[in-house]
């Protein structure tokens, strides 16, 4: 059977909103000029989750995750999840990247790939996964590219993954 | 009297220790391959202060800060402080900004301006300030520039404000 090719599409808050939010300027609900007109904030694009209160006591950490760029085209050969938090991704410098993400069941231990989604992260956009959501891990392109990550330190097993079948889902190259 | 010149000094963590944690890759502790070595994290640059249970639930923000520049030399008209949780400033972009703190004890209503510090933030640095340290708004140089905020929301009062004397403590010129 040949490949099933994933369309890579642009990323807007609204076809992202089954996964997470969108961590963008352009398009913030709440936009608060502080210090004395020196600057603007751009209010709550994402929140952290750290999960139920009953999963132990939680923390977000900050820290930055340094990628090698992938080529394109190129097969998908797993996805992960973390149950128990969100995981959030904005680059520390203007670029683009890829956004892979597909719908699940929380107890359900195979995502649904039917829903498998591409998206293209356009400079100044980011992303904050939602607590459970299945998604590939970085894939930056052009660059090595350094990213600020915000997600969940505590105790428990937060991290989830899938093996696809082997050359059954591929992204394109960029037009 | 003559305004007192607060001399500018680098950014790096050792000096910047007693008022929070500098973000950024190099000398992190901890650096861990990961995604197959697509990627290496740079864990736990900074931790995310929410502040005690008993001031109420609580919950870190992602936000987007867009700062104009300041012109130099300039005087210092106040400083700020957030006794309820942390707040980390990373630039979206490669550049440096100042980073303008002061020691100062929760129960006192004012900065202790003797032990005032001016820090100059490189390319790739970012600055996480403690729970409750006095600091100056975002002080960013050259151009309009976005940082992305990781903070608290939730209830209580969560700033405090401190004007200094008109025209006593400047900041000089870049070399």
């Amino acid at each position: 059977m040949p490949p099933r090719t994933l369309p890579i599409e642009p990323l807007t808050a609204a076809a992202f909103e089954p996964f997470g939010e969108v961590i963008e300027a352009a398009g913030a609900a709440e936009r608060i000029a502080i210090n004395e007109g020196f600057s603007e904030r751009f209010h709550a694009l994402a929140r952290v989750d750290l999960g139920d209160a009953a999963d132990g006591p939680a923390q977000a950490l900050i820290n930055i995750f340094r990628s090698k760029p992938r080529q394109l085209p190129m097969y998908l050969r797993m996805l992960e999840r973390h149950p128990l938090g969100s995981q959030s991704f904005t680059p520390l410098a203007p670029g683009t990247f890829l956004v892979v993400v597909a719908p699940g069941a929380p107890d359900q231990p195979a995502p649904d790939l039917a829903g498998l989604r591409c998206f293209l992260a356009a400079a100044g956009q980011g992303v904050n996964y939602a607590r459970g959501t299945w998604h590939h891990p970085l894939l930056s392109l052009h660059a090595v590219s350094d990213f600020l990550v915000v997600d969940r330190a505590g105790p428990g097993l937060n991290l989830q993954e899938f093996a696809l079948a082997p050359e059954s889902v591929w992204i394109p190259a960029l037009d």
